[in-house]
């Protein structure tokens, strides 16, 4: 590979406090000038830390080899939860140890991040992404390997969120939706090449649909009030209406069950 | 030119959502270590092809030779609207064509982007974004021509906006607002220079404006309620106010006519 | 240093119109390749000098040797406002003469930037962001000397803003309130290594705060109601809640005195 791995930030921090400032601060002090700084997002919502994880889920597997993921979604800064260190087909995250890495699959190996002569000398509680994921990060990106990080972990202690993935039947699959986009699409966790049965319908809550499309132009020449699916840009089952958001319009949220039911 | 142009990325994917980081993602796998990867916009107004328009027309004369811009305001993703890669001035466009193109002046070359081995392999019908226009401004900046992305087209081939220019008559100017920025301030598409009578008075609706000022700070110390003119950083006629939001506090807003008059 | 230092951007101009993006394309025209341009922040509040300052003042001190701020919080463009260009401890500053580089501490140069040979020619009166500041920043980058760009100044005559600093004293400090973050945790000025007895409560309005905490995880385990002190990022004390924003809780607002009592 030529030159360090891109460092790709994803935080709750939001654009408007100085906390993804500082970060850079150091980011740009410790590691060397030809290591790309990445903004993926600030803009998971506050403390979400499933947000984090199905952010970084999605976009993982776009990234090159040597990338660093730094995940700073951390309403435990300062207590004693860890931070951890972990690879996984050949790319780097660095988070706190609350879940938001267990959505990535196995993780190959992982450590707990207590070698204190990576961190920034008299650190706060408060700020450990300013103090500790940053100079950790940037040691990283200068080649230091993650086992002078700290003691291995196998990958089975970490903190897993409390999720279900869906449940795949001949003649009936169980998910749930994972997101709301912008655009007010509602994405489930449903990949369509799984579903072994055609044509389906979807059922959430008391909404029944069935209109499947290939893409939002054609479900936008549906009539307005019409709900429809799509299969989106990561293989997932979404919902969708022709005019106004999804989740506005059909009153559905994130983590309510979905079924996909044979159509007769 | 030292190294590749810069990617500047104009989307309307906001930084929430995961789709700029995917984007991103895809970039740096495939593009040289040495692209530069610059976020111009991502909050570009959901599907407001004019909103892109406008802010790329206003921008790319201050780009330098071989920048790639990408631009994605899509409402036709996945739908027979082209891809299409144009070049004017030494810079490089890849948008969909659905005018999003059409306020730069005339193109060039263009081509119709169709040789799918510069797109991702599986790619979606909902996300380009990461599936073809990345990958396909990756293979630009290592150096593909435009050529070899597809046949070429003409350019008055390519899908225009629904937009008249002003017209600039020897006692009078017919404009439009074409957007209002952060600040609350009014901008129309009058180019100051091209007004050919002095002193001159604005009307818009029911407001009649007359003050012109040199800058904001003169304006802001005429009394609150009233509302002047100025020559914006584009040589372009605006409308603001002493305090507020000069749309708010006038009522207007875009692509309302605007006429300038000789005043006696 | 290996390279130029960082050109890092703090404005109020936001994400969504144009100016941002017509400063990075000056930057990326002028400056070598290997600037890197950082985006610190653009969602400083319209106008808002205090915050711009106060922001800078808190990331400054952890960036590299060699970095290249430019703040552009600029009511006063176009007036007769100077820009100043200053250095203090290896690290450059480009700003309105506004105030907003008076909380970084005495400064060891200055100087008024009026050499024009350096600005964009035919630039506006409106838009010195793109026209002086991202030029200007991009010669600095490129080896310019601050005394190049124009005479120079005391740092006494620059404009100072009305901010008084805590006072400590033995058993009483009164500081402020500078900020309120994203998480609603509302930030003093008071440095807490320097009160000089323990314990304390804090005084702010009709609000009485005792408890001080390690992390705001910790604070997060008292009743919902109740607000906690705790030592901020920046060694500053600062006043949060278990639940909710502790600025909408406890109705406080910037600039209100924070008075640090001794408790019996």
């Amino acid at each position: 590979m030529a030159g360090p791995g891109p460092i790709a930030l994803i935080t709750d921090f939001g654009w408007r406090d100085s906390y993804v400032a500082a970060m850079k601060g150091v980011l740009v002090s410790r590691a060397s000038p030809g290591a790309r700084v990445l903004d993926l997002t600030h803009e998971i919502a506050l403390f979400d830390i499933f947000e984090g994880a199905w952010f970084l889920r999605t976009v993982a597997p776009f990234y090159p080899q040597g990338t660093i993921f730094v995940i700073v979604v951390d309403p435990g800064v300062g207590s004693s939860r860890r931070i951890v260190a972990a690879e996984l087909d050949g790319r780097f995250y660095l988070a706190p140890d609350n879940g938001v890495l267990s959505l990535l699959g196995e993780l190959e190996r992982a450590v707990s991040v207590e070698n204190e002569a990576f961190f920034l000398p008299h650190g706060s509680t408060t700020f450990h992404g300013r103090d500790r994921f940053a100079p950790v990060a940037a040691a990283l990106s200068n080649g230091t390997k993650i086992d002078e990080l700290g003691p291995a972990l196998h990958p089975n202690e970490l903190v897993h969120l409390d999720y279900t993935p869906p449940r795949y039947d001949a003649d009936r699959v169980e998910g749930s939706i994972v997101a709301v986009d912008r655009f007010g699409n509602i994405v489930t966790d449903i990949e369509a090449s799984r579903i072994g049965f055609s044509p389906f319908a979807v059922r959430v809550k008391y909404v029944l649909i069935e209109h499947l499309v290939a893409n939002y132009a054609e479900g936008a020449k549906l009539s307005d009030a019409d709900a429809f699916l799509v299969i989106g840009s990561g293989g997932l089952l979404e919902i969708s209406t022709a005019k106004g958001s999804a989740s506005e319009v059909l009153h559905l949220k994130r983590f309510e069950v979905v079924e996909v039911m044979k159509r007769t």
